[in-house]
């Protein structure tokens, strides 16, 4: 039964990853959105194949599994979602090296966020899974500090359409992930209130809104903000 | 045996990592092809070391050996050569960010493919092995769809001559990555075909034709562009 | 008593983390260099940790301990002091993709340095220790030349002010991170001239050198640098 939701959830993936490849923008700047967008249900897809085969997925001693290659996709796509909101901020208009501060700052959060989850995952004791979910929160915090301070004052200045975009993605983004760490904290990584199916496919229904339905929602988004902006949708190429 | 063509391997590949840095461009545009190229083979001289001193080397329940250093190498390597191959159509002159969809999609394709790779190696079951094999060469299909699509009408884009340097970089690199999945498919890792000895050396072949004759050809093709672009070779520093 | 050592390490290191933020310059281009230098303590506080948690404490046959989670944090906050360092040299007024090679063959020539220093701490021969050992060595060297050679003379053309900048923090860095193969080689992993406890508590000391005083040094030089260079300095935002 769970191989059908890996099953299902690698079938969507790979079928988004060409779909949204296929229908976005293919001319700067809308391009590098959708091939950012078209990336990430790739990795998942592969995440998803991992899982349904039984590679990384990890039997603890308390008979908990823990799906490694979650952790893995996680680590790699989520830092591509928040570049892709890091360029929208700054509407390609950035000067070189202007970005680099918040690409690092962003995606070391979000990286020690998704490790320090897996930790608290494979942690025995109960004080340590604790202390290592709530560093996790800390880090995540941090993330949505950069996404709703700093960052939302950037997008502002590149005028209303762009920071329309920018707010949309970012309201719906912040949403979603912050479902993720309640599935985590009340399955059998957690609290193990729900079951391993339930949180197999709550997973798959939350990475189906984060990284298709967003994709779709993010290039809309953009689009919009691009007619209204004729400066930087005029740019040749 | 099996030890001195690592040896050799590592030999080759540290000369050559000083020799392509002693002799290349050191300047703007051609320098950053130059410590890219040269960064190759250090990887590449560190991997062999590895292998030689068997760290690394796994050794499966089927008695067939798995380098994994060969996989961390590659999964390194192969995104920094995409990369200058990036650069290279973009030819420098790209606006911040412009290269940074093409980047994530190709080095994700990448990865994906050789960590897919690793997986059918280890994969015990038939069925596990091919259909991960399979997943890996339809990512090396989208990697050589970038490079000879989208990539190549970009570099088209800056004239004949840069059109042409990329071109024949990414004809001889196409050509030999064809060859690396060949030599996996038949070697002990998939069908068996070859022994274990035969694909050491297979692969030192190829890795110095894809790391070291590579780095000469691209930085020569790269200099003859450059001389016929004044516009481009002009620039200052 | 590692333990508080550890706790100790952690509690800095988070601290460290908010008052860099808090305290840093808040616009272009000094923001990035805030956003990075806040980021390195904030990975060193989970590793720290992770180190009082026990959480990659290898424990080998020879009764050593090697903590995963030093060269975990290693390798990606060198990365980034590294990064921050390419950055000032360019001053940020570089074109798209020049500072691309210096960034690739610093971060893996920094990488392989820590890599190849994990895996001399795992080898069991001693002629299998020295080699990765010194191999280390030679890619540490390869970063050193960088910093003092090419980096320092494209520096140097950026004006007086922030070559001053560049030189002083690039003196710091290099004769702090000199002592860490030192402290590597007397300690537990190398020699065993000292023992357990004390390297831990040397390299606590040097972390908060080279991840927190630097940070503040670093700050005041750029700051410093940009007040004497009204050209840089003036840019808005």
């Amino acid at each position: 039964m769970d191989r059908t939701a890996f099953m299902i959830g690698f079938s969507i993936m790979a079928i988004a990853s060409l779909v949204i490849y296929a229908t976005g923008g293919k001319k700067f700047p809308a391009r590098h959105h959708t091939l950012m967008h078209a990336s990430v249900p790739f990795i998942a897809a592969t995440a998803y194949l991992a899982m349904a085969f039984g590679f990384g997925n990890l039997i603890l001693n308390n008979g908990v599994t823990v799906y490694l290659a979650r952790y893995a996709d996680w680590s790699i796509t989520t830092p591509i979602l928040l570049a892709g909101l890091v360029m929208l901020a700054f509407s390609e208009n950035s000067k070189p090296g202007e970005m680099g501060g918040f690409l690092t700052a962003i995606i070391v959060l979000d990286v020690m966020m998704i490790i320090t989850g897996l930790v608290s995952s494979l942690a025995e004791s109960v004080t340590a899974k604790w202390v290592w979910y709530l560093w996790s929160c800390a880090a995540f915090l941090g993330v949505v500090y950069l996404l709703w301070g700093p960052l939302r004052t950037i997008a502002a200045e590149r005028g209303n359409a762009l920071a329309g975009a920018y707010n949309r993605n970012v309201a719906l983004l912040t949403v979603v992930w912050f479902i993720y760490p309640i599935v985590f904290l009340v399955g059998p990584e957690g609290l193990k209130i729900i079951t391993d199916p339930v949180t197999i496919w709550a997973f798959l229904i939350l990475d189906v809104i984060a990284k298709v339905f967003y994709a779709f929602y993010a290039a809309a988004n953009l689009e919009k903000a691009l007619s209204h902006t004729p400066r930087v949708g005029a740019v040749s190429r």
